[in-house]
């Protein structure tokens, strides 16, 4: 469409396996074949970050490794076989995102230590090499509290907005927008995995028509989009809270 | 690009403020102006099919509307400030959908009656108007439990895969996917609202490069994403569960 405002989106093909210590920036900006321009944003799957930075351990260690990325329990169901925790980057989900698919047999995989980190060294160095003015999002698959199925969504931002503030902005009828904070870093990296797919080995996608959402690499991170501790009214699954305020009930101790 | 698995996102332009009773299908037809094919999704702000259908209040019943759309009370905030509630469409969110801004002056808008039946219409409509085999969703922006901003999802589908079913599907190495439920209907609605936009009267996109997902009128409908109740470790908010929690424990009833 030669629609100005449109978005296209399209997957980097030719990635291979990539091992630790692998030049990612080299892997991603030889897969591109020089078509990144000014205002491109990369998807990057956080799984093959990981990968590069060595973020392995034996598969046999499944449970300590969650164990080790977790900061909390947040829920489980009552069998036992569902349990979300909120993981060292503050970020909600099963499993604290230890991943066992599409990995080296025999291991697993621990997410980035700092995804932030790894999505401005990307974006730092792919704009070094191409020259093109390009904003990077590290991505991984989230559940969500009251949906079924996973979204990707932004783990990890360099150089792009992650959150649009519109608080101020007025529809058309110039009054306040109702809707005044889209994520558009989760929308971001909702429309590269529709690209990516998950079986397919695609682990980078190009958006491009956003433009306007790159910027400099001191932009906030994808870590500003956890919702802080004092704004989250789920930070308990409804069995744990409750079960706590009967166990203070019970002994008189709660208020 | 001219990779086989692109996607290209454009919004469709001109179409004006709708009114209750106006024909939705021909609107879309004429925007698209002859540029729909076999595979494209559209997908169609809610408010607009709110509008069409006439899903309208005045602005001073806005607390009564939101009573009688939703089910139950999720979770408060403490100064009452932030209320989540479930819908009668079983989507939780705040004000179950009541919007205010970019409605004609004096009224807010409701959320479709069933906005699944609403999509399936729009797709056999535009189906039958245009020979083109398309899919349809309905979007709101909705919020999350743990993640600041929102993200536009898929309330309403017709005629278009909402989750993909990706069990039993193995990776490159040859062992089973541990994300095996991509919520592509979310995703695709994601994909849109970064055309859409908030500020720029454009509710409507077209999506081209997933037609694998569109299908019969009588796949599962967006409905199916509301995660059922035995599965919802989230049912209440940390408060409001702690607090039964703690008068059943207070009374010696609990258990």
């Amino acid at each position: 469409m030669s629609d100005p405002d449109a978005l296209t989106v399209w997957p980097l093909r030719g990635i291979g396996e990539i091992q630790a210590g692998d030049d990612l920036v080299g892997t991603i900006v030889a897969a591109a074949r020089g078509a990144l321009e000014d205002g491109d944003i990369l998807v990057v799957t956080s799984k093959i970050v990981s990968k590069a930075e060595g973020r392995t351990r034996p598969a046999c260690e499944r449970d300590a490794a969650i164990a080790d990325e977790s900061v909390r329990i947040v829920a489980e169901n009552e069998a036992g076989t569902v349990r979300i925790v909120e993981s060292r980057l503050g970020i909600v989900a099963a499993a604290a995102g230890v991943d066992a698919s599409n990995t080296a047999e025999g291991t697993i995989l621990l997410l980035p230590v700092d995804p932030d980190a790894s999505a401005r060294a990307l974006a730092s160095g792919i704009r070094a090499r191409t020259g093109a003015h390009v904003g990077v999002i590290v991505s991984d698959t989230l559940g969500r509290a009251w949906r079924e199925g996973q979204t990707d969504c932004a783990i990890g931002a360099g150089g792009v907005v992650v959150i649009e503030d519109l608080r101020g902005e007025t529809d058309a009828a110039g009054r306040p927008l109702a809707v005044t904070l889209p994520c558009v870093g989760d929308e971001l990296a909702a429309a590269a995995d529709l690209v990516k797919r998950k079986s397919t080995g695609l682990p980078v996608a190009v958006v491009r028509g956003r433009a306007d959402l790159v910027g400099d690499l001191d932009l906030p991170g994808a870590r500003s989009i956890v919702r802080p501790a004092e704004r989250d009214l789920f930070s308990l699954g409804t069995r744990e809270a409750y079960a706590r305020g009967l166990a203070d009930g019970s002994a008189g101790t709660g208020g």
